[in-house]
């Protein structure tokens, strides 16, 4: 049975693809979970991938994974800045968690530089768009296996 | 037919007129939409009147108003100071964006001087009580006017 | 009649007992609620238990006490530090406050050593586990009786 | 008899409308004084509208305008920034003042962001170009009256 | 026998019912003696009450409650925001040891925000007047007892 | 022949006695004119008494005063916070300069407690209303008799 | 029968007139000790005059004034930068405190500039070495015949 | 002909597998290079391996690598976070960068938080040993492609 | 005919020579004129010298030269570190600016280091005295020619 | 007649060998004195070992030494951190003065780097346990001697 | 002889002319070295001039100047910003020395600000590109020649 | 054998005696080698003595002491403050690190305070010019021993 990951999408991705497409390019978030599932298929994993733009469903729906997922990829979009529940969270989950973002976050506003979810997770991508989200989940597959 | 505002109100402003009346006033937040509605009609305006306390939900009323409405007339109380998901939902929407307080915010603790909704929106009205609604919705004529 | 205490959990403290038992300790949510309706039995007053992971969810919890509860035993978690709205909606809120913490944030991360919480509660107790809960609610009982 | 409103603008106003187009916009200060003196007329206001590079002299105005004005509305250009005695004249000045800038200064450099004018002022209004004097007119009105 | 309780009072606290009352309250440090002695009673646990305005004899107090105290509950005043001493001799007695403060000090100037006493303390207990005593010397038996 | 004080007011100190007078007192600048004056005669000092709202003319003022003037008392207002221009004036001129202050300005918002004039005074006196400009003058005439 | 004024002096301030001349001039303690002598003889004020490098037991002496003192002179020496505990006597004693300093310590190292004192003193004096003292007590006598 | 990649390794990297492997993990470089070499071959990437401990022969070969690379791989260890001459030399560099961290530098002291190789590099892969250096030439790869 | 260059001058400059000279030099600000107009001579250039203490004197000669001057270079003095409306005055004019100033600021008080003045001018010259001047004219005829 | 050196020890480090032991090590006061003694001899020096927790006797001991020592080593405790009584003392001390900590006191918490003592001390020596006693008393001997 | 001036470049300078031409404009390093040689013939100076990216050689050179040059003009490109050897290097070199930089550095991103060469330069040129090199010989010629 | 002490001297420092004696001293790099192979003979430590400008070439050469040496005593210069890369090799180096500095540098300019270097040493000296070398040589052979 393949294991199962968690792909995680905070506030506004659902609008990816209309929204600032000269940040976050063209890809819509239909598009990235099109890209998931062919990778998670190529890497032997189940993709539960969501989105919401609620700070206490995302809280949720990872606390739910400690019984139903493998792994984590999350990029808790706006959330990422400011959001101390969402790293307790992560926190409590003891399995790998990878944190994925759309624009090279160090290159923004000086808010969008700091990130809660880093200190809970293993390793972090981004600057990548959509594909960084293939890089993550092999990123988790690795993690998994014990390669890193 | 005529234009549609979406005046959105942040979390506790459903208790106006009862909550701290030294800071706030003793409009309720009825009386305040009864003000928006009467200004509506003077300036063709149609008004979608909402409030909630929960940021998840501002965020997807924004994200509904690319399609619904021409303009947002918003004061996101407390989440003005804290919250990067509103900016982020309000940085998608493409037309006029007004921002709105009852109070004077540079007056006040250092923590409500900062607004991240401000680096979304055309321009900022405070310090009017209920009356700065009615200056922000004829602001936000203007400026579908392309007068300003 | 007895008195009524809103005791308010949130986000990530139904996890208790199995999240990070080092810091938070081995108590469950059930057996802090259980000691809560002892010591509430004892002090005659009644409690009314509840947690969420919705900030939003919250700050409504607290509206509505202002009509159903007689004090509020708050432990914010991570909203602590990141929530103006649960302080705007416990300035509007008249009746005593308390807030508690599982742990002494104190000596924790810099970033939880700022709570907005405490801005409108009358005294925090913190880094006594589940028995700072017996603590508030007889600092609330005491609060109550005038006798602070 | 018409109540008196000083319309105060300081440094490099006089300019407007061949400085720095992108951000203040096309028009004169001398269309913004007609657009006052229209509201002016409509709010039954009468208006005296002034503007001085020098600082020292913008104080004086304001010193006099307690005898001779109702209420100010002032655009203090670069002084707001930097101008602790303008904020001393409007703390000795008892009646409305209302602040108004035609960009919203939220949005430029930081040392624009600081206003010492917020501190004296019942209210701000920024980022309507010169709508924004006639939304302030309003807003002083309102003052004057009673309405907020 | 009963265990002994060494409860220390730092600078300023020996005028306490006569200064700022509107802080401090009414209470003298002698009834909070008295309080303390009661609840030392109920507790079974012999108090040992001091106070010095003299940074080192607290200093020395602490020291020698390594063989004479079975915990230390420590107001230690304005020393609590300056005293690197005070918290190295707390940082060399094993036993429990927790903090009290009559008034909510996250609720002060600045400068009283930041306790040293904390870093070396289980808990920290304040705004709750003489009765954060009781609540105090309670948490300490608990601790004594291993309940937390 | 006495020796002659440039006795500097800066900007609004012309308001005295009507500003404000919880803090700035109910004298007016006449008063203390007065009273400098018959403070001079006692210690045989000429006053060359001086107001203006204008930095630039304050700084000539001082310019003049190497020629004219054997010592300079200077209540700078606004300016003394924000003024490197008058910091360099008095650095330019090598006879004693004292600071003087109604208020104490250590008290009052922080951006009132830096002082640039400071740096170029032998000494300060705050916080005595209008008998801190004849102590102020009797510290100029011992700075002048080598006393200090 | 006159009143007495407590004249205090913080640590190191018995070394005068041995130590750094060139900042704290070449005065004796005794030498400052008759000069307020002499001027409390002129003024009709007994004067206290007193010192001691120990924290505590300043602390001890501003608590006894209350009895003993109608006002208090403060040199508070290097305690004045970090004793809240000074502080907290002085806002406990309700007549008139003057804070004075040999040296302007505006000038001095950054550690230096900032006084607790201060926030408990109706004003501050400083840069005019012993004379200051004597300023001091006129501005005392000044403040407790309700002059200022 | 294959395309080619510059894989660049900063100071101490040389030491890896025997230098703090709780942090960097047991792999030497030599086994990171052949990791890289066989993600080569699988992406048809000649791998020009690099490793200095000079600032200025890394500029350098950067600068070379206008001629001879299509894009750089760089994990500039400890001048991530103090070179802005590496900084400067990828600026100039026109074609894809990737930086790589073996550890989640966002986890570690607060010095190593900030990256100046970020401002120049399209996407920033971190946390991951050595297999992160396998998902950074994949992720040059998806660049040189404009997958992303 | 010969270009024009406005040449200004800031508050106490008129002082040179006799101010600070271990600062600022010997030259007085006729012999800098001569220096000016000397090079002037040589390189085809009208010079139009002025000094002013006045800030809005000064803001408006720069507005003035919009239409009489092709280039400014510019000493604002003690206005360089506080004036935004310089700035802004500067940021008007879209001819060549060139900042310069006597001293070197950078090895100065801390407050003397940041410049206004620079963030409207193509460069800055300083620490080289009166020939600065010189260099700055130099410096304008080159840009004028399109040389830089 | 031997050299009198005063080795001064502050607060807590009469605890030595029983506090802390990760941190200080498992020598005890009186072993350090041993060494001390054993290096005088050696070096000789006569050496007058004391140790106090009260910051003023402290203060008056260097006072004292002044007299009666031709240098001092201090391990001035926590109060280095806090103590600028302390370095005022030391400043009216012309001989020479050298600093010794047990541990490396850059490598501990923030609080621990900052050392007033050093701002008035030949040296500093840390890091070495009880033989960083002997080392400070051979740079003392040293510092006598003219060597360095 | 002529007098012989060290002309130093340094990381990236060689690329210029290719490298952002936005920011540095189009003259390659061979184009200012001509420009430097030109100006040297006109102000009869030697020139020796040298561009390498690795610091220590840089600091060499520095070190070696103290016996071959007469004064050094140096552009330390990124070295600016981060090289403290740098600066010691020319604090020990007693000819002057003059910094040149292509750009205005203050316009820049704010770590471009800071220079450490600054602290060490006569005096600094920036913003004229290749002809500030000239400008800056031009200086050194003048304090070679005591002028300035 | 004797035990092998790497002697690491980075940049400028072959300048000693020459350079600014006032702060460093007029010894020269070859009399405090001197000083060193004495102590070292006193020891039976065996001295290699090095000094590099190149930051790589220190890195390079503490990495070959891993194999070469049995410590390290370092004196980084300017690099002690900026260099990343040297703490980074010296925390892989597993033997006693002992930092040395001429002159005590917490009395220097802010940006010598902070060293890097600390951060992987076992005990820092300064302030002993050359005799420092020859405190941390015996420091260095006391850690080998065992001895602190």
């Amino acid at each position: 049975m393949p294991r199962t990951v968690l792909v995680l999408n905070g506030p506004n991705l659902n609008l990816l693809g209309t929204r600032q497409p000269e940040i976050y390019g063209h890809e819509t978030l239909a598009d990235i979970e099109a890209l998931c599932r062919a990778a998670g298929e190529a890497l032997d994993l189940a993709i539960d991938f969501r989105q919401s733009n609620v700070e206490g469903e995302l809280v949720t729906w990872i606390q739910d994974a400690r019984e139903a997922s493998d792994g984590i990829l999350i990029n808790a979009g706006a959330y990422t800045h400011t959001s101390v529940a969402l790293l307790d969270a992560l926190l409590a989950y003891e399995m790998p968690v990878v944190e994925v973002h759309l624009s090279n976050i160090h290159r923004r506003e000086s808010f969008r530089r700091q990130s809660y979810i880093s200190l809970a997770a293993q390793g972090m991508i981004c600057g990548f768009q959509g594909q960084g989200y293939v890089l993550g989940l092999r990123a988790l597959a690795d993690l998994m296996d014990g390669k890193t």
